[in-house]
């Protein structure tokens, strides 16, 4: 069990598997390619089902090695997740099934240590941002409802219902044609639409940018703080050498004055 | 009385408020779809009556405890607002403010201490940017004179009236369709409105801009003051116990000088 | 001349001043209202006239006062200059100098002090930035070229000349219908057209955020700077304390020395 | 030589090819103009040789002095690159190639030291942005794909082939007609289409956004170490002093205790 430990562990192993995940990357991009499918199509579909072997072997592997602590670790999920969907039978919706398989190429993030680090960076950051990503939630909720009611009859296409609603909201958030697009031809039938949607536009790109602000605050928080207490250990050392200095220099007067009293 | 302060303020009492809210938003969603209302309409609006009877009685109850104090606490004033927006006969302009009723759900900021503490984030940061919010109103209210002036004669849609100009500047920017749904057709009359329009754009974003700078500034100064002060602190603390030191070691010396002068 | 010094700075003089500019500002607005013209046109051109010789005898008084201090303030040569506007004799192209009149209204931040500060800040932060505009200016003026020669005789609304590219290339920086509006239809003529825009859009925004970046950092770094001054000067003024206290003490131990060796 | 190194590198010199950069900068934007080229066509072009022969001249010039150290310079082959274009005898794709020769005026950038040191720092940069460029990349690539294998047959003009689909997700990441111009089309035809770009367009943007922060937060670090550095040293020279100023006290003790123990 060690042994195996060790190989799936050893430098060489890992190369191995991000070598197959772009070849395999390289084929699932081919087969978009009627050309190549014309060409090589049965070998590219061979090469791809050797290398989903592969990959299933390998969490095999890792399953009997890491046991439960296997499914501890969110990266190993997400391999599982990845792999898993082209285990499926892929019979009623098919073409969206085969789609996802490219989704395998996703390994490489967890794979790569850098790419890891970096999502990993993104993904934790987060949580810091719940309370304002439900605000914005509750905002969108709040405007969906109300859009509906009140839009909902005239544009059933953009408002017809609060999915419908969301969805033309979110773009609005964007500023994707939210004027020329959707804002004037309501406001032909509703002259004061633009107390409606004027507002939800301040009011979410505003916290959107704070949503924002917030991640490069504490970005630049942990980045300073790693530095503040370099610089600070620095004076404090300094200030340590001063104390030891004065404690020695005590001692030598107290020595003095025991040798001036016999 | 303080026994019903001591209600009031119970987090039980609080959670059930909560909960009352978000069974609220989901009736008032439901009430937008017309299969829900056939199914389930009448249950819906007794449970939306219910419902508010319970916010009018609570806000009864709050005034009944604080008092005019009730009325110091913005939050207060914003949950009585949304509450009585209900309350008022809606007869002329009645789907609008049936459309408001959602507004309530909104009291969920001022009962959930993680999102209150977000939107008194927002609101408190605006209030240093009054100057920069006067100058960009300032410039809106220049710029819409002048368009309205130019172009208002032969794009009335667009800038008929200071308000129009003032919703087509808005829309400008954001950017949205600014040159090709806009200044394009604007400068096929009017050859040299880039002139104009560019100007405006770079003003306005460069502004804007700075709100947002100025945003991020104070959040991090309010951030890096805490840090810089815990950390001046360490400083200092060591410092005194150098001083400390020092003063004792005088001490010695001065009684030593006293043992030697018999 | 000293009593007209402190007739002109005084807070009442000012204060007149503003109101007589926000008064202006509101009837220049309603001249923009045929309805507001037709009933109290004659009142609204006279008061602006008015107002207009105030602010003439204004600007006298303070070059008076001033002499040739008076151009030195580049607030005053501004004030000037949108005084002077309305005395133009408006002929020719009449209509564009009328509404020019507006930008009077300006005059707002160079008496309201928050104001002058805030686009005194801006202002600021633009030398700095000036070797990233000129860059950017570059970049404008070698892609213009380009896009003048390759896609001019096709296209010459959008690249006929430099100043068209110009105008079509900076729409497409601030990526207002860059794809759809002007990209995919150049794409249809020149199929690689995509590797002269992407580039363009990638090295625009870029310097473009670098320009933010710079503003946020000189930003931040004066707001860092003043703070980081106060907290050095307390930590230092610590250490000149327990520098005191040891050239004191090291007296002590000498005049000790001289007293033990009689 | 070392007289030809002088020449080379004495700010006369360097003045003068930064005026000969400009005057074709001038001269290659006249070409664009029609009635620049019927009045003084052959001048321009005679103009233009001239002054590529003297940057020919120039750049051998420099070879000669520098020898192979000219190519570790990397501006120096971003000269020899924009000079060499030029002389590429231009037969097929002619127009093209023509156009390309406005680049040398971006030698400009090589030869102003401000503007070096800004194209130096925005490239300077990229290279700690490298895991997140290529996630971004890794997006790209799967999101491509798998847009190909789910809207390529109904939407061949979009999504026909992995390389319309990066363009068109391009467009979408810069949110250009995202949703009025592909995503609600498709729609029309595959409901459930939000699903794959709503989650395309939140991961991108917020990639994009972490790949600014980066570049915010370390140009501020920069800024700031230095500052730290400088704030660091001020406070440790006084420590210094207090040290020597206490080794002296030890040093007159010392001798106190000596001189009382004879």
């Amino acid at each position: 069990m060690n042994a195996l430990k060790q190989i799936i562990e050893s430098p060489r192993f890992e190369a191995a598997i991000i070598a197959l995940i772009v070849v395999n990357a390289f084929t699932l991009g081919l087969e978009t390619s009627q050309r190549a499918m014309a060409a090589a199509g049965p070998l590219l579909i061979v090469l791809d089902r050797i290398i989903l072997a592969v990959f299933v072997i390998e969490l095999l592997l890792r399953f009997l090695v890491y046991r439960l602590r296997f499914f501890r670790d969110p990266w190993r999920i997400f391999d599982l997740a990845v792999v898993a969907i082209a285990l499926v039978p892929a019979t009623g919706n098919l073409s969206v099934l085969r789609a996802l398989r490219i989704l395998r190429v996703l390994r490489l993030v967890s794979v790569v240590p850098s790419l890891k680090r970096v999502v990993g960076g993104l993904v934790a950051a987060l949580p810091g941002m719940g309370s304002i990503i439900l605000l914005l939630g509750l905002l969108f909720y709040v405007f969906s409802v109300m859009a509906t009611k009140l839009f909902g009859q005239e544009f059933p296409d953009w408002f017809g219902t609060i999915g419908h609603s969301a969805y033309s909201l979110f773009q609005i958030m964007t500023l994707e044609s939210w004027s020329m697009g959707i804002v004037r031809p309501v406001m032909e039938v509703y002259p004061w639409a633009w107390l409606f949607f004027i507002p939800f536009i301040l009011c979410t790109t505003f916290t959107v940018l704070n949503l924002f602000i917030g991640i490069i605050v504490s970005a630049m928080q942990a980045e300073h703080e790693a530095e503040a207490t370099a610089e600070r250990s620095a004076l404090q050392q300094e200030q340590a050498a001063i104390l030891t200095e004065l404690k020695a220099l005590r001692e030598e007067v107290r020595a003095l004055r025991g040798a001036g009293q016999p």
